[in-house]
């Protein structure tokens, strides 16, 4: 078995891999494959309805919500999202704490203003600036929950009245929070819900309003709303496995059982960074993603040395992002209490043979 | 066995479905699923090389020629290319053939001027309208190779020195044809390439230039080229679905066989149709559809029963769109001839019982 610490796409839960593939095979016993259906037929539609209903009940939603399914990735949100709801003119506030949130800032860039109230850039993205004002004309306000390239994460929402849009990419279904207090979610699915090819919006209904500039067809939420997220051919399979994933999640126990494993799971490998001289970690203490720790071997020298030997104890994506460097470890929600254990055992090990 | 006439997400051959499913659960034996690995990887970059290559390869496009596999189906193609091609105050010309290629004009419309220089919407899409004049100062001219709905298909080019744009959703990798003739090439994969989730797109480097309008990450066909589409993490269930479907039509003989395939299936059906006074066809007898075939039973009446007699034989997707009614049989790639014989054997039986 391998341990699968990547950081996207990334572990899923083995029985979903097992149902995907069957359906891929023959789905429901129809004699058909998943691929194979239409996605306005009987067989489809069920699918996209129950996985569109799972997500609100998972996050306690109230029915001022609507959830699509659409492509692209959160890259296509960083634009969508301003073509929406940035007017000519009109100014939205971002928070610029990682890699991401600033791609977000500068695609809203041209459709307004994007105004960013915070950043942690002059430390390298290693804490999450929470000390901001933010302006009422700004028509929403961005953040990162949680930063998968820097390894930080919000554990608290700003106080303010402008609405919160939130790129949850890397946390969503990670732990409960009031989700009621955002306007519009989005998360890539191939974190934690599945299989790259789908994204989830999660969008109040109120926050739509009309706007001057005309939106493409496939760009604009209130036509993807109006046609229950099958506007066009949605990406079936992807659908399908984020539906299976969000299954998984609920018999699991939901999100208040995701959050004790990914605090456990967490806080065993900081604690294991924290004892062992030979590591650092530079992120902010109380900023720590329970999703992704980025940290260091301070001996440089070490550090191939010890990208090897988790190589050859079957634990891969160990390897920081490429303009970061050093190690980062996701622990999404698939990947078991295990491969955490079992990369802190070797961290120990390691550090025993060269400290 | 089933047999699927469906119009997309289509039949797909067996043999890829039990690759992509054995691939789910681990991928060339490397101990992780496909939907598990960083697309980035030294395990999926190969993938996306390989189906890049292979497009190509079977289409005999010269070195000029990008292959990129996007999201967001051919829908979002319809404005992509526009925001891409079209600036503020240009002009481009649209062939109006049938429900997608009127949707892509009006998209086109949101970017520039889309002249719709001929269209078929007199007879309601029966045929192909191939006498109109495209003046030069349109930046390209844009037609839908395969009407999906209507049944109709281009089997000749238009003479004209303007750049020509094709919708190839429904007939990609169906014949051979001088494909360098086209600037630009797109088609969803979900009906003779692959499952729902990419989208195929092959533009000819030069005809890429620079225009004024700022154009988001996302939606530049440049940047995504730069990056060996691996901009941001592509759909990779759908992508590696899309190779096995390339290297299994390349298997199979490549286009030459495909085209010798589809015309064998579609020249029975139509016989079939001619030869049997309970069924018609509208559409113009040099325009049909090698891919979908659309015709009526005459007497309305029997409309249902032909439908339910159908779903007891196992013959799924026999059912006409919506807006058009009757019946379509589509004849995708992965379709066998044996369940063309079967229908037609249906047919005439039909009529003997009910003619």
């Amino acid at each position: 078995m391998k341990h699968n610490f990547n950081s996207g796409p990334s572990v899923l839960p083995k029985e979903v891999l097992d149902q995907a593939a069957q359906a891929l095979l023959d789905f429901n016993g129809i004699g058909l494959s998943i691929a194979e259906v239409g996605h306005r037929s009987p067989w489809f539609v069920p699918v996209m309805e129950e996985a569109r209903a799972l997500v609100k009940e998972l996050m306690q939603l109230r029915d001022d919500y609507e959830v699509l399914f659409l492509q692209g990735g959160a890259t296509a949100q960083f634009m969508q999202i301003p073509m929406n709801l940035l007017d000519n003119g009109q100014s939205a506030a971002y928070c610029d704490d990682g890699v991401w949130g600033s791609k977000a800032a500068k695609e809203a860039s041209l459709f307004g203003t994007a105004n960013v109230v915070a950043s942690s850039k002059d430390k390298n993205y290693t804490y999450i600036n929470k000390q901001f004002n933010i302006g009422t004309e700004n028509k929403y306000l961005h953040l990162t929950s949680n930063n998968t390239v820097e390894g930080t994460q919000w554990f608290s929402l700003p106080d303010t009245t402008v609405p919160i849009v939130a790129d949850m990419s890397s946390d969503i279904f990670s732990r409960e929070m009031d989700f009621n207090k955002f306007s519009l979610i989005y998360a890539g699915a191939q974190k934690n819900m599945g299989a790259a090819g789908v994204t989830v919006v999660i969008v109040k209904k109120d926050f739509l309003q009309n706007i001057q500039r005309p939106i493409p067809s496939i760009m604009d939420y209130r036509k993807h709303i109006e046609a229950g997220s099958l506007m066009n051919t949605p990406p079936v399979i992807a659908v399908y496995i984020a539906l299976l994933t969000l299954r998984w999640i609920k018999k699991e126990g939901g999100l208040k059982e995701m959050e004790r494993r990914s605090i456990q799971k967490s806080t065993l490998l900081y604690n294991t960074i924290d004892s062992l001289p030979i590591f650092s970690t530079y992120v902010a203490k109380e900023d720590r993603s329970r999703m992704n720790a980025v940290y260091f071997i301070n001996d440089e020298a070490l550090q191939n040395k010890f990208l090897e030997t988790c190589k050859a104890n079957d634990m891969v994506g160990v390897k920081g992002y490429r303009t970061v460097g050093g190690i980062r470890v996701s622990m999404y929600n698939a990947l078991a209490l295990e491969s955490v254990e079992a990369i802190c055992s070797l961290m120990k090990d390691f550090a025993n043979k060269n400290g």
